[in-house]
């Protein structure tokens, strides 16, 4: 695991390198990863669920507009039934064992008709904070696009201006083995991505 | 400063609180934020930028489709100069101290016409991760939306496909007297944000 000196840092981060980046990482983002085998009997507490969520909170925003909005139901309430029973196909056979749901919501429109350019980037930005925080946390973070977005909406009562992007299954790592064989399968595949020259248009 | 020991971590994390966040935050997220004021002389070596593309490349991604691009320039350079000559406003007044400028950019579609419905908050996802590893790096972040979205496209020949979202400007921190008076306000003004219970709308 190879490692290097952080330069003139203001915070403790330790770099580390297991995949094919050709620079270490800070941990917490190289170890990131979506797992679906989830722990059925662990719990989130209060302060750590919170934690996330501030983490999300603290974000930055285009002009601080913070135009994201959350809902988050922990396993056995009603608002966790709720949001699970609109998740769609495959996600339906694993994310029940997550200790909690949170749909991110992008608000692209103020009450008053105008737009927020940059609602559905910036509702982007506070999933991958909470992502970072959650790691921190002893927790893994599963975000999923399959869900019936209409019906969330009616579920919750949420205005148009309110768009449900994701929902994230938030949990313990369990062993794969909780898992069906198709989804077992993708829990041991290795992470992959495409090479850095490919997004990286222009570099000077 | 008030921490708390982290649970059950695989990562080395410190928490930390300087704001009104109920729960102290990872540092590299807590202690974020965006100035204006960067050092004009100070430069970003290859590898902190490559560190920081890896961590954009490495974040995840609706269906690991990674509808993301980027371009790259460093103060001194032409893509630098094309990059700051399409910032509007206030913007201009400080970000040509930058060490680099950095456009971020969503594939909207693919070649073949499909929408990437996740593209602009999976963008904000990378950018979010690139701050975090900035930080370890002893650098800082500055986003912006305020450019000519046409001209910069233009200027690079990106399809319309591609669509500029924003410019981040990355940098070294200076003290704020290298401001004008009015940035140099904005400078020392506290983060603010919405209270919890006003973006959480339902917590169970």
């Amino acid at each position: 695991m190879p490692s290097r000196h952080v330069r003139a840092t203001m915070s403790t981060a330790t770099l580390t390198r297991n995949t094919d980046s050709s620079q270490p990482l800070v941990d917490l983002l190289e170890e990131r990863w979506s797992p679906r085998a989830f722990d059925p009997e662990a719990t989130i507490d209060d302060d750590a669920l919170d934690a996330l969520l501030e983490a999300a909170r603290w974000a930055p925003s285009a002009a601080n507009l913070q135009p994201r909005r959350f809902i988050v139901g922990r396993r056995g309430t009603e608002t966790f039934r709720a949001i699970e029973s609109h998740l769609v196909g495959f996600n339906r056979a694993w994310a029940f064992r997550a200790s909690a749901l949170i749909v991110a919501i992008a608000e692209v429109a103020t009450a008053d008709g105008d737009a927020r350019r940059w609602a559905e980037y910036d509702l982007g930005q506070s999933i991958a904070a909470l992502a970072v925080q959650a790691h921190a946390e002893g927790l893994h973070v599963h975000q999923m696009g399959g869900f019936e977005v209409d019906g969330l909406r009616d579920a919750f009562g949420l205005p148009d201006r309110f768009v449900p992007v994701t929902v994230s299954a938030i949990g313990t790592v369990a062993d794969p083995s909780v898992l069906d064989e198709q989804a077992a399968a993708r829990e041991t595949a290795p992470r992959t991505r495409l090479p850095l020259d490919e997004i990286v248009l222009v570099k000077e």
